[in-house]
C-alpha cells in the first residue's frame, strides 16, 4: 500500500492536472485540460443566484495546489520604472478575513468568449467552444481592495496618480512548462473607489469559496470581464503599466471583422474590461416543438451589462424581430451605476404557428446608458470570437 | 422717438421671444420659437472644438432676460418629503467665480433627438427635426458642483444617502403661459464625485458663456444628455426624487418600437442620462458625385459615447457594411472613463465605382466598454425619435 501511495504521489507530482476537484455532472464540459465548462441554459435561468457547483468554469491553466500554512497574498508597488518593486504587505487568509471589514456584493461574471459558437458558425475563430452559458451570478464576500490599499504608506501618491496606474492580479495557477503564472490587470482608479466593490473574496454564495472558483482568495471585479477576476490570488502589483501577461496583452481584445491573424496588431486594441450589454434566451431550447394551436410561448432568459449598468428593458420577439414586446424583469436591488448582478426575465411571446414550420424567438436588452445589442453577429465577428452580444435567436419548430 | 422706444419696450414686454440673441447665419434653423438649430456637418467635422457660434442650440422655451445685479443661483435641500425645502446658499456669478477653484473640462453635449430625421423616415415621431448636427464639442470652465456641495452643513447626510437623492437644476427660461421654468435632474452620486466634473460653468471655449448657451451659468454634466445640462441656471435642489418637470418625467425616455402614443407609459422607462455610443459621417455629404476612376473616398466624422466612455475604434465601410477598415482617430487626452470630449476621425475608404450608380458609405464606433452601434434604425425606433445610434449611412453617386 505504501508503495502504491508513493507511486500515486510521484505520478501526481509529475501530473500538473492531478489537483482538479470533482465537478457537477450537469456541467457541459468544453475542455478537460485546462478545465472549462458551462451549465445547461435551462438550469441557468432557474435561479437569480447560480448554485456554486453549476457556476461556469473557465480555467486557463491547471488548478494549483494550495498550502494554507504558507499561503499569502503579497502587495507590491513599482511606481517608478527604474526602481525595484517595493514589497508592501503580505497577507494570510486570516489577515484578509480579520483585518478588514467584510463586504458582500452580488455580481455576475461573464467570459469574454460567451456565445462564441454563434461566431464560429459564421467563420472559424481561435478559441474554445462556448454556447451562451459562460456567465453566472453569485454573491461574493471578502475585503474591499480599497480598504487594503488605504493602509499603504504610499496611498496618497497612488491616489494622485491613479489615472496612470494599474493593479495586476497574479494567480497561483501556472503553465506546467514555463512556470508562468496567470496574470491580468485593471486600472487602479477602479480599485480605489469603494463603490466599485473590487474585492478579495473568500466567500461565494455565503460559503467558503471552492477550489474551482479560486480558493482561498479570488479577485472579484464587479462589472468587468471574467479574465480580470483572478482566481487563487497570490500577488497584487501596483504598476505604471498594464499586466505583461499574454491574457492582458495578446488575448482578450476586440477587432473588426476584417482583421485576420496575418494583419492583427494586438497593441492597437484596448484590453477588454467592462463588457457590452447582452441578453440570452435560456428557455425554450432550440428545436422545441409547439403545435399549430399554440398562440404564445413562455420564454425565459438572462440579461447583463458591464460597468454596473443595470438592465432597463428586455424586448422579445416571436417573429424574428419584426415586432417586439417587453419582458418582465427580475432585477437586483443595487444602486444605479453599481448594478453588478444580472437580470432574469420572462415573457409570454405571441407566435403565429399557423404558417410555416418554424418560429424565430429573439431577445435584445437595453442598459441604463441606453446602449443596445446589435442585430447580427457578422459585423461584430472577430478573430478571437469574443464580445458576442448580438440579438440572441432561438428557432423552435411547429409540429 | 421717445414714443417709439416706449412702444418697442412695451412690445418687448409682451413678446416672450424679444430677448433672442443674434445667431450665426451658417446655422441650419430647425425651429424659431423656441430656437433650435444645428451646424452643417461639414463645418462640425472641421475642428475638435466647435466654435461657440456654431455650437448647436436646443432651447425648450424663450431665452430669458438676465439681470446680473439680482442674479443668484440658489441651493436648496429637501431631504425629507414631509419637511419644507431648506434654503442653503445663494450664489451670485461673482461668488461662483471667486469662492471656488476654477476647473476646465472638454465635453461634447448631444441632444437625445440627434439623428431624429432617420427615425422619421421610417415612421413619424413626435419631435423637432434634427439631422446629425445636434451635438457639438466645447471646453467648459467653472466651479465644480462637488466643491459647492462640500461646503453644505448637510454634506455628510448627502453622502450617506447619495444613492437615493437627486440634484434638480432649474433654469430661468419659463413657459410664457404657465410661467413653469425648465427643470431636469441627475442622480446626486454623479455630482458628488469630482472626477465626473459636473460643473457650474461660466466660460465656454475660454470666453464668458454666451446668452444662447446659458449665460451667466450653465450646469454642465459631462457624459450626460443635453437636456440635463440646464442653461440660465437659477436653482439647484437636492431632493429625494427626480425632477417633476415634463422634460424629466414625460419626455426624454426610450421605448421599444411597438410602443405607441396609445400604449406608452412614461413612468415605466428611466429618464435618459448617459447616451449610447454613436458615430456619424460628416464628409462627404449625401449625393456627392465621384467618377468611375475613383478608387477611394476621403471620409470624416465624429464619434462619441456617454458616461465618459472613450471611443476605441471607428469602422468604416465603402460597400454598405460588407467589409470594414479602421478610421484614424483624433481622441481627447482625458483619463479612462472620463473621456467626455468627442473623437474626430477620418479614413480613406475603398470604393468600387466600376459597377452600379451609387456607393453606400457606413460608419460604426466602439467605445471603451466595447459597446457598439446597432445596424439599422427600425429596431430602435421609438415614438419620441430619441436615442438613434444606428450605423450612419451616406449614399454617394457615381457620375
Ligand atoms: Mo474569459
Ligand atoms: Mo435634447
Amino acid at each position: 500500500k505504501d508503495a502504491s501511495q508513493e507511486k500515486a504521489k510521484s505520478a501526481n507530482i509529475s501530473d500538473p492536472y492531478a489537483n482538479e476537484p470533482e465537478r457537477h455532472p450537469s456541467l457541459i464540459v468544453r475542455s478537460k485540460q485546462p478545465f472549462t465548462a458551462e451549465p445547461p441554459l435551462e438550469l441557468l435561468a432557474e435561479s437569480m443566484i447560480t448554485p456554486t457547483d453549476l457556476f461556469y468554469k473557465r480555467h486557463h491553466l491547471p488548478v494549483p495546489r494550495i498550502d494554507l500554512d504558507t499561503y499569502k497574498v503579497e502587495v507590491n508597488t513599482s511606481l517608478h520604472q527604474d526602481k525595484k518593486p517595493k514589497h508592501e504587505l503580505s497577507l494570510s487568509l486570516d489577515d484578509i478575513k480579520h483585518k478588514y471589514p467584510k463586504h458582500t456584493v452580488m455580481a455576475a461574471i461573464q467570459c469574454a468568449g460567451n456565445r462564441r459558437d454563434e461566431m464560429t458558425a459564421i467563420k472559424p475563430v481561435k478559441g474554445g467552444k462556448w454556447d451562451a452559458g459562460a456567465i453566472s451570478n453569485a454573491t461574493w464576500s471578502g475585503a474591499l481592495l480599497s480598504d487594503v490599499l488605504a493602509a499603504l504608506p504610499d496611498i496618497e501618491i497612488l491616489k494622485k496618480n491613479m489615472h496612470n496606474l494599474h493593479i495586476e492580479f497574479v494567480g497561483l495557477d501556472q503553465d506546467p512548462a514555463s512556470a508562468t503564472k496567470y496574470g491580468a490587470s485593471i486600472p487602479l482608479e477602479m480599485a480605489l473607489d469603494p463603490k466599485n466593490q473590487v474585492m478579495l473574496a473568500y466567500e461565494m454564495n455565503g460559503e467558503q469559496i471552492t477550489l474551482d472558483h479560486g480558493f482561498p482568495i479570488r479577485a472579484v471585479v464587479p462589472g468587468v470581464v471574467g479574465a480580470r477576476n483572478v482566481k487563487w490570488l497570490c500577488q497584487i502589483n501596483i504598476t505604471g503599466k498594464e499586466s505583461d501577461s499574454h491574457w492582458q496583452q495578446n488575448d482578450y481584445k476586440g477587432f473588426n471583422p476584417n482583421v485576420d491573424w496575418d494583419t492583427v496588431d494586438f497593441s492597437k486594441s484596448p484590453a477588454i474590461q467592462e463588457l457590452p450589454v447582452n441578453s440570452v434566451i435560456c428557455v425554450p431550447p432550440p428545436g422545441t416543438k409547439i403545435t399549430t394551436d399554440d398562440k404564445e410561448v413562455e420564454v425565459k432568459g438572462y440579461a447583463w451589462s458591464g460597468g454596473g449598468r443595470g438592465i432597463v428593458r428586455v424586448d422579445v420577439s416571436g417573429d424574428g424581430g419584426k415586432t417586439w414586446s417587453e419582458a418582465e424583469l427580475q432585477t437586483p436591488d443595487q444602486p444605479r451605476n453599481h448594478v453588478y448582478g444580472w437580470t432574469l426575465w420572462k415573457a409570454k411571446v405571441k407566435v403565429d404557428a399557423s404558417s410555416g414550420d418554424a418560429v424565430e424567438l429573439v431577445c435584445k436588452a437595453v442598459d441604463s446608458s441606453y446602449n443596445c445589442q446589435p442585430e447580427s453577429v457578422s459585423p461584430i465577428w472577430n478573430l478571437r470570437g469574443v464580445l458576442n452580444n448580438a440579438w440572441h435567436r432561438v428557432h423552435i419548430n411547429i409540429a
